[in-house]
C-alpha cells in the first residue's frame, strides 16, 4: 500500500513541482516519510494532485538531484537510505557486522582500529551458516503452517532431540518426556513457577561460583537464592544442609563442566548430590550447556542418566538443554528433560501461558538435527576450539607468577594468580592495561557472588577469562602476544 | 471432446473476465463441472462467446489462483481435483489440500472422505509463503549472529514496527518504545508480572464474551480474574467498579473487533475507559490482534493513540502486537507497546529472564516488514478473506429464524439464533449434524464464561461460529451449502 501522501497546493504559489519538492523535503524533515520509504507511483499521485504526471516528476527529480530520494531498479523512487545516519532517532540503523567479535572503540589509541573481544561465553558464529544450515531453514520457510499444535514442541523435533541426547549424551529417553522451550533461562522459569504453584515461595541453591546468567531468573521470580561453595569435585553437598535453616527446593549445578574453573563433578559428588535431593524432595536441575565441546577425554555421564538408573521414569533431575554454545544464541532455542512427576503440570502451563517456540524454528532445528548439520557442526568446532584454546595456553605458558588453566573443554581459558599476590585491584588494573590496547577481556573474581568476597567461608580467586572461540585464528595469536607482553610487564600487582 | 459450457455475458454487467470466473466457479459449485475434469480450450470458447481469448485466459487465471482450476501439462486447465472431498459421491480419490483445513474424519459418512474444519482462528497459512517471505527467512538464516544483544529487541525490527504501526494503525511511536516478545501471551505475561511486582496479587478484568485464549495467562499467574459485560459499544465501563469490591489493576480489552461478535469499540467508549483508568492508576491492554484484516471501512485509532493524545509518552495503555492473525502462528512473534511509566520495569524483567525471540525470526520479520511482504500479503488476504466472507453471508442469506453477521473484519462470521429459540442444546445439536455431514464449526456461547450462564446479568448467545479463512473458496462454498441445508432442515432447535 502506497503512503497517501499529504501534500497541498496553491495555485498562485511558486511553480508546481517546486511546491511537490517542498512538501515532501518537509515530510521527510518531519520524519513523516522514512529513510527508505518509497514514494507513491507519479501517475497516481499526478491524478489525485490534479497535475500532469510531468510536474510530479520534476519536483522529484529536483529531490533525487539534492540527495533526498534515490531510485532503485524495480522499486522506483525511495527516500535516500543514507538519511537514516543524519536524522537522529529516524531508525532504520543498518544490522551490525558478522560473527560480533569486532566492535568499534568508544575510546583508545587511534591506530587501533578494532577492539578484540575476549571475553567468554560466546560462540563462533561465523561457521554456522552452513550449506546444511540454510537449506534447515529453507525447508522450514516453505511450510508456515499453522503451528502451535503441540504445547510440547512439534514432534518430529522432539524425537530428534532424543536421537541427540542419545547420541551426544548416552541418555536414552522417549520424546514425551521432553518439552521444547525458548532456550534455558525459559525452561528454567518453567520449572520454577510449577515447583511454586505446589510449594510457594521457593529456595533455590546456586554454585558460587557460577555463571551469572541463569541465577538471575530464580532471584527475578520471586525464589530466594542461596549460594553453595563448590571445590575441586563440584557443589560442596553437606552446605546444602547448612544454609539459611530452610532446605533448599531446587539446587542448580553446571556438572559437565563447572564455571568458570572448568571442573567435572566426579561420580563420587553426583551420587552424593542425587542422594541428597532424594532424602529432602528437592529437585536438581541440570545446566547441560556445553557438554559436547569437550576437548580432552569423554564426558561424565549426565545426571539425568544416573536419575534414571535407579527410575526408569527420572525422579529428581531436570535436564536443561540449549543450542547458544554449540550453535548460536541466536537460535532462541532449548529443550527440557523432565522427570515424570513435573511433566503433567509444566505441559498444562506452557499450554495456557506458553511462549511457544516459534515453528519456523522448530522445523528448522529438527531438519538441522536430521540431516546431521549439528553434529558435523560440533566436531567441526571442537576441532577449531581446540586449535585455538592451544594458542592461548601455549602463548600465555612459561609466564612466571601466573597459572594458565585451558580446561578439558568450553569456551574459555583462565589466568589465575597466586591468591597472596592478588585481589580486585590487580584485576582491574590489567582489564584496563589490556583495554588500552584494545583487547576486552572477563575478569575471574566476577564469578563469585560478592556478598562472600572477604568472608572466612569461600576463598575468591583473581585472575583474566579469555574467551577464545568468538575470534579468527590470526587476531587471537595476536592477542595472545599482547596479553603476554601485558602480564609480563605488570608482574607485581 | 470438450464441454459446451453453458455460460451467457451480458454487456451492462460486471468486467467480462469477471462473469466468466463466476460462471464456471457457479458450474462448479454445482457439480455440473466435476474435479479433475478438462475445460474447453480458450480460443475455442473465446470464439463461441464472442470475446478475445485474454478475457477468457483473465477468467481463468483468476479461478486458478482461487484453486477452482489447475493446469496440467499436456492436459490443459482442469477443475482442481482435490476438490473432490467437498463434492460427496464424486468419485475421484483427493491429493491432500494445502492450508490445514483438511482433516481426515474420526467417524462419519463414508461417502465423506476429508473433514472441512470451520473452526474459528485460524488464517490462511498456505498463502504465507511466497518469494518475499522465503527471501526474508534466506536473508536471516544467513547470519546467525550471537544475537541476544538488545533484550527489547533488535532495533532494525524495532524500527520497522514503529513504521509498520505508523502506516498501518496511525501510531507515531518511537522504537525505543517498543518491546519485541514471543507473542501476545508472553507479552502479556510481562506486564503482569511487572505490575505484580508492585502491587501484588493482581485483578485483571476480562471482557465477556472474550477469547479465551489471552485470558488464561493472568489466572496461571495467579491473578485474580473478573469477567465484565461486553454491549454493542464495548466494554460496560460502570461494570469495573461494581464487580468484586476491589478495583481492577488491569483491565484486558479487543477494542477494533470486539470477539466473537466482531463490534468496535465506539470513540465515546474508549474515552470513558481511559478516563476511568486514569483515576485509577489502572492499565488498559489493548489486544490489536486483527485490526489490519477490515473488510469495510477504515479501523479506529488504537486505544494508544488516544492515550498518547494527552501524554506524549503514553500514561495507561499497552498495545499487544502479534502476527499470528494477519500472517501465522507459526512466526511465535508480537511486540509490545508501552507507556512510559512501565518501559524501565519491563525491559530488566526481560533483560534477566527473557524469553529472548529467537534473533533469526526477529532478522527475518524485519526484512519481511522492510520489503513490503507483510503489507503486500495483508491486501491479498484482506481480498481474499473478504471474498470468502461474502461467500459465507451470500450463501447464508434469508434463512428464515437466523440471522448472519459477515462482520467489518476478521477471520470468522456468526450464526446466531434468536435468544427465545435457542439453548446450549440447540447450538450442540446443531455442531452434531454438521459434524456428521462433515463440518466443524464454533459454538457461539462458547465465548461467554461459563459462570454467567444462566444468571439475569448477561444473556448469553447461541449459534454458529464460523471460521472462513483457512480454506480454499472452492470447498466454502461446498461447506456453505451444506450449512444452509442444515440450518433449513433444522428450523426448530
Amino acid at each position: 500500500m502506497d503512503i497517501d501522501l499529504p501534500i497541498g497546493l496553491v495555485r498562485d504559489g511558486p511553480p508546481l513541482p517546486v511546491q511537490i519538492a517542498d512538501a515532501v523535503r518537509d515530510l521527510i524533515a518531519r520524519g513523516v516519510l522514512q529513510p527508505g520509504e518509497r514514494l507513491p507511483g507519479s501517475r497516481p499521485l499526478a491524478d489525485r494532485l490534479g497535475v500532469s504526471r510531468g510536474t510530479v516528476v520534476a519536483g522529484w527529480d529536483q529531490l533525487i538531484a539534492e540527495g533526498y530520494l534515490t531510485t532503485a531498479h524495480g522499486s522506483g523512487t525511495v527516500v535516500n537510505p543514507d538519511l537514516a545516519g543524519v536524522h537522529p532517532g529516524s531508525g532504520s540503523a543498518p544490522a551490525s557486522s558478522a560473527g560480533g567479535a569486532v566492535r568499534r572503540p568508544t575510546t583508545g589509541p587511534p591506530e587501533l582500529r578494532d577492539v578484540v573481544d575476549l571475553r567468554p561465553g560466546r560462540p563462533d558464529v561465523a561457521a554456522v551458516a552452513d550449506s546444511t544450515w540454510r537449506h534447515a531453514w529453507r525447508v522450514a520457510a516453505a511450510d508456515p503452517g499453522s503451528g502451535a499444535a503441540d504445547p510440547a514442541g512439534l514432534p518430529a523435533l522432539r524425537s530428534e532431540l532424543a536421537a541427540h541426547l542419545r547420541q551426544m549424551r548416552g541418555l536414552l529417553v522417549s520424546p514425551d518426556e521432553l518439552l521444547v522451550t525458548n532456550g534455558a533461562r525459559d525452561g528454567l522459569a518453567t520449572v520454577l513457577q510449577v515447583l511454586a504453584a505446589r510449594r510457594g515461595r521457593l529456595i533455590v541453591a546456586v554454585e558460587n561460583p557460577g555463571y551469572p546468567s541463569l541465577r538471575q531468573v530464580p532471584r527475578r521470580l520471586g525464589a530466594t537464592v542461596i549460594e553453595v561453595d563448590v571445590d575441586d569435585e563440584g557443589l560442596v553437598v553437606p552446605q546444602l544442609d547448612a544454609v539459611g535453616g530452610r532446605v533448599p527446593d531446587l539446587v542448580m549445578v553446571t556438572p559437565s563442566h563447572q564455571y568458570p574453573m572448568g571442573a567435572s563433578m566426579t561420580v563420587t559428588r553426583r551420587l552424593e548430590l542425587l542422594d541428597w535431593a532424594r532424602r529432602h524432595h528437592a529437585v536438581v536441575v541440570e545446566d547441560d550447556y556445553d557438554s559436547e565441546l569437550r576437548y580432552v577425554g569423554a564426558p561424565l555421564p549426565a545426571l539425568a542418566a544416573l536419575d534414571r538408573r535407579q527410575e526408569p521414569d527420572g525422579e529428581r533431575v531436570v535436564t536443561l538443554g540449549s543450542f547458544s554454545k554449540t550453535v548460536t544464541p541466536a537460535l532462541g532455542a532449548g529443550f527440557l528433560l523432565l522427570p515424570a512427576g513435573l511433566r503433567a503440570q509444566a505441559l498444562a502451563l506452557r499450554s495456557d501461558v506458553g511462549p511457544t517456540l516459534s515453528s519456523v524454528v522448530q522445523r528448522a532445528l529438527a531438519e538441522y538435527l536430521a540431516n546431521g548439520g549439528l553434529r558435523r557442526h560440533t566436531q567441526r568446532m571442537r576441532r577449531a576450539y581446540r586449535r585455538r584454546r592451544n594458542i592461548v595456553t601455549d602463548g600465555l605458558d612459561g609466564i612466571a607468577g601466573v597459572t594458565v588453566r585451558g580446561m578439558d573443554g568450553g569456551l574459555h581459558a583462565v589466568v589465575e594468580w597466586p591468591a597472596d599476590t592478588a585481589d580486585r585491584h590487580r584485576e582491574q588494573l590489567m582489564q584496563q592495561h589490556l583495554s588500552r590496547a584494545g583487547i576486552e577481556v572477563g575478569a575471574l573474581s566476577d564469578y563469585w557472588s560478592h556478598s562472600t568476597e572477604g568472608t572466612e567461608r569461600q576463598i575468591v580467586r583473581y585472575g583474566l577469562v579469555i574467551g577464545y572461540t568468538a575470534i579468527e585464528e590470526a587476531r587471537l595469536v595476536a592477542a595472545v602476544t599482547t596479553i603476554r607482553n601485558q602480564l609480563a610487564r605488570h608482574r607485581r600487582g
